[in-house]
């Protein structure tokens, strides 16, 4: 009788029958080492992600990890070369842009290398596991929310202005499912155009929606460094009192600003730069036992992240002031 | 040292680096225990649930394991003190019912255990982790899946049945979305009733169905235990050359008549009871090192997992014969 089905048949499993075969392989001495490649940033969510990346590889001493940031898809390839060359037994993989990194995905998986992808996702499925946030729901449940509010504060016909980021699938999923929850809710967009989920660029267009729009109530800014530009125009134009905001993925400054109660800010959404230490915590738990292929069979090939709203109530749970984002 | 602390580390770099703070306690002889609290059944999804729980725990011989399975909501809550009793530090949880179970999950919570959730949701996310599939990808896939089979066969104004589940969320999801792509691709819906998930109900109101509707060019049967008694119905009268069908959650026999390129079944829908093993997974990570609070920081509280469609091309990577469905 084989050990699992032993322990199949009793309420308390058996314990210390046999090792699974990489018992043997580790105590020979063969470290698993899973490489991470994502965008470099030194402010902003992507820093966020290198942050997070770092908290997860020190909960893991046993593993060796590779952890490279690049600057361009170039320079991204050649960091994945490089870590296929030192023999990676895995690679987590937060793509600079979707298109020119499958090839070396495809690359990484003919050679047998586990590949977990986190958020921007390679154009053909080639992932052992592709972990991302729901955007769907984030342009939903932040659309909701102001609906929401806007019920609250007694705003009879609101007016909004939505604040777009780069053209990409995500930016299309979260707009366009806002924009379903407005126009079922009466919601007007007095104005919309393209911030680039970037604080100068938000400023500047926001500067021209102030001009445009005699009368505002909120502004969707879909991104925390995106309505911090906003806020700057909309001060600067002394127009504060009329108007608040909902950003979205969860900077520490503006979870702040909702924990504090700013008027301006009463919510936030997450969109978590942490999903890249999950995306690291699941390669280790595939990796680390030498178990990879038993787990691969029920591990789940697309795994979407659901998005939370932050309000006063719960947004202690989602500070980090020791986080770079 | 415990012999799993030696496994879990691996033999090299434990010599060398600080430990997890958890060592001392583990090395104390304090094993990791995690409940797994389940429906009971002796075939269809909710067996292969079962069977999947048994595979994930057979992969860790160092955990201690209490599996559960319980006929109904009053037994299932009396495992779960059980488990508590017996002082689990994680508790795996596929709910019989949301209702009566939430204030034991909030109970369990309470006491500081881990409570990772897996398919049917708790009514206040009580859970550390909540897995479920995304049911409206479900809808949304299988009836767009059937909309392009229309084209491919050339099928002009198709006619379909829906077969619908047992009325709760996971149904209203899958239904709603579906008929959302059925609408806008002009596909009729001539028949719609309720099979309960159960073979001999889907095959009686298939029956009725049948009598009422003289052409049917397909079924979207939306699970595989309810494919099958339409199917035997639609034997019965005779009619299995005109219509074809696609069932849901890929049972083991769906997904060989899919591999074997039978004319009725083109394609299926997975819907994994393996989600319960991912959930063991996870909890087995999140404890294993006693770095469980870290590791909450970074955990989603929510995961969809994607359903992904299984045609004949895909079918080998889904089918496990030796599973129990």
């Amino acid at each position: 009788m084989s050990l699992s089905r032993r322990q199949s048949l009793g309420a308390l499993a058996v314990s210390a029958l046999a090792l699974p075969a990489v018992a043997a392989a580790q105590s020979q001495g063969k470290k698993i080492t899973i490489g991470i490649s994502v965008p470099a940033a030194d402010h902003g969510w992507t820093a966020g992600v290198i942050w997070w990346a770092k908290q997860a590889m020190a909960l893991y001493p046993s593993i060796e990890f590779m952890l490279m940031p690049a600057q361009n898809p170039e320079k991204q390839i050649g960091d994945l070369e490089t870590m296929m060359v030192k023999g990676v037994d895995g690679l987590v993989i937060l793509a600079t842009e979707s298109a020119p990194l499958t090839p070396t995905a495809k690359d990484a998986k003919a050679k047998g290398i586990l590949v977990v992808n986190v958020d921007r996702g390679f154009l053909e499925p080639v992932a052992d596991v592709f972990l991302e946030g729901d955007n769907k729901a984030f342009g939903r449940k932040s659309a909701q929310f102001m609906v929401d509010e806007f019920k609250r504060r007694g705003t009879a016909k609101p007016k909004i202005i939505v604040l777009e980021g780069i053209p990409c699938t995500v930016n299309t999923d979260r707009v366009t499912a806002a924009n379903e929850v407005f126009k079922a809710a009466g919601v007007e967009i007095v104005g919309q155009a393209s911030g680039n989920w970037n604080r100068q660029k938000a400023l500047e267009v926001m500067e021209t929606l102030l001009v445009r729009s005699p009368k505002i109530d909120a502004v969707w800014a879909s991104d925390d460094d995106m309505a911090l530009g906003a806020e700057q125009a909309i001060r600067e134009a002394g127009r504060e009192k009329e108007m608040w905001m909902l950003g979205g993925a969860g900077m520490k400054e503006i979870v702040k600003k909702v924990m504090d109660r700013d008027p301006m800010y009463p919510a936030n959404i997450t969109y978590p730069p942490s999903m890249i230490a999950t995306g690291v915590q699941l390669a280790v738990g595939i990796l680390r036992d030498g178990q990879r292929d038993k787990i691969l069979q029920f591990m789940p090939k697309h795994l979407l992240i659901d998005v939370e709203l932050i309000t006063p109530e719960n947004a202690k749970g989602y500070y980090f002031p020791e986080s770079v984002y």
